[in-house]
């Protein structure tokens, strides 16, 4: 099953399309939390044994874990222990650089990590993207029109052809996509481009963040993001689920959001 | 010192513009290191003493440590410390993600590791890379026009207004380094684009991958992607330097190989 088939098959058989961004922060942390000997692994396995039921997928975003060196990376190694094997695991690491270096951080993310998918950043091309690309049983998600204010600073340029550089970048994925293993990251600030980029790539799978603490617009997303016949999106929420109470109630009420959240999704795109 | 000053000062006092890039690869290493407990981090210890009196910098390539997950950073993290205080320490990790995240990226590279320098991709505009130019003691070295084939994927497309997107990078970076804190990364590939390069950004350092294994043009980079009055480069070689030989002599023949390099580029610059 290629990696696009298996975003389908996950979504459906969990009933969910919900993906839950695990950005630690012990800034933010409960105060319960406070004298554990390893309060990111206990948060993010109470975080996870109380929401896993309601998602399709979590994204662990490296940068809240390399900020802590090895015992910051040995947390994500924990962390993913934690999470079920049908629980799609997306590596949040917008890496690329050259062919050869690439191909490490493939090793990386998708041999030594074992994760389903990850994120990168198109800037340096085919061949910073195509170690990725080799592995047909896992999924690369490319960043196209990213979710922040700084999307406008290039991927909004308008291009001699008349096209924006993030449709020049979507016609080039179009091409590299031969074993149905790329997706694309497409922010939820941006609904008003969702019609045209879903025209572009009727068969792509999405990871759209920016919903809740970022003010993406859930319906317009759902509206236009999402394809009629298959379910061919994630909808990431990090600060806004995980983050819900700093009480010692956290777990079950992020699990309450999840639920929410999810139930919302599947209401709008009639899962 | 602002961090522009800073490398003019590192490359003056040290009589080096060289860059020793320490990807680190087993399948490279000399034999007699294959029964070593800890194979990269001797490797690295031993390539660092015979060739840090002819370099100014010393770039690690994270992808080559996370490879190995938490060894692997433990490794990175030893191989710091044989660096001297007054060698240049760049972190080559090409991350960039939104604000909230790029800034704990920055605390990674930053002060996790205390490196001097990481490099970042610009596709996600300014509030990815804000977090990292916030720090007037660090420095950035953003992804302009890279080394690789995959440049000419975007990086090499004509904008409406007749400008290469590499170009509008530029300008926008040039905007953004008022602390004097950003260089440039700029493939030794490229030599025919320096002088117009260096027209645009007369006082920015940059980062010069791409020679030896990537077949990059020395003399031609030299000349026009040094300035007359100051030095404002690193040349960065890597498996050149650091796989000049896989016997017993590796690091004698990479302390060859990185004089030897250091002199040539001294030599065409007059240093």
């Amino acid at each position: 099953m290629n990696f696009t088939d298996k975003i389908v098959s996950t979504i459906k058989s969990r009933r969910s399309a919900l993906c839950v961004g695990l950005d630690v922060d012990l800034g933010k942390f409960p105060d319960i939390l406070k004298n554990e000997k390893d309060p990111i692994a206990k948060f993010n396995k109470e975080i996870i044994a109380a929401t896993q039921e309601y998602v399709a997928s979590y994204k662990p975003n490296l940068a809240f874990y390399e900020q802590f060196g090895t015992s910051g990376i040995s947390d994500f190694e924990k962390t993913l222990s934690y999470i079920d094997d049908d629980v799609f695991v997306i590596a949040d690491a917008k890496r690329g650089d050259i062919g050869n270096t690439s191909k490490k951080y493939a090793t990386a993310f998708f041999d030594q990590y074992n994760c389903d998918a990850v994120t990168v950043s198109p800037y340096m091309g085919e061949d910073s993207i195509g170690p990725f690309l080799d592995r047909e049983d896992k999924g690369v998600f490319i960043l196209v029109l990213t979710s922040n204010k700084g999307s406008n600073d290039f991927q909004m340029m308008k291009l001699e052809n008349g096209k924006y550089l993030y449709e020049h970048v979507i016609e080039t994925i179009n091409k590299w996509n031969v074993k149905k293993n790329c997706g694309i990251v497409v922010g939820a600030t941006h609904p008003q481009m969702f019609e045209n980029i879903r025209k572009m790539t009727p068969d792509m799978p999405y990871l759209i963040p920016g919903i809740g603490a970022q003010g993406g617009d859930l319906e317009n997303t759902v509206k236009y993001g999402f394809d009629k016949e298959r379910v061919l999106a994630l909808v990431n929420s990090s600060r806004g689920i995980i983050y819900a109470s700093s009480g010692s109630d956290f777990a079950e009420r992020a699990a309450e959001e999840a639920k929410k959240l999810r139930d919302k999704i599947n209401e709008l795109i009639g899962l």
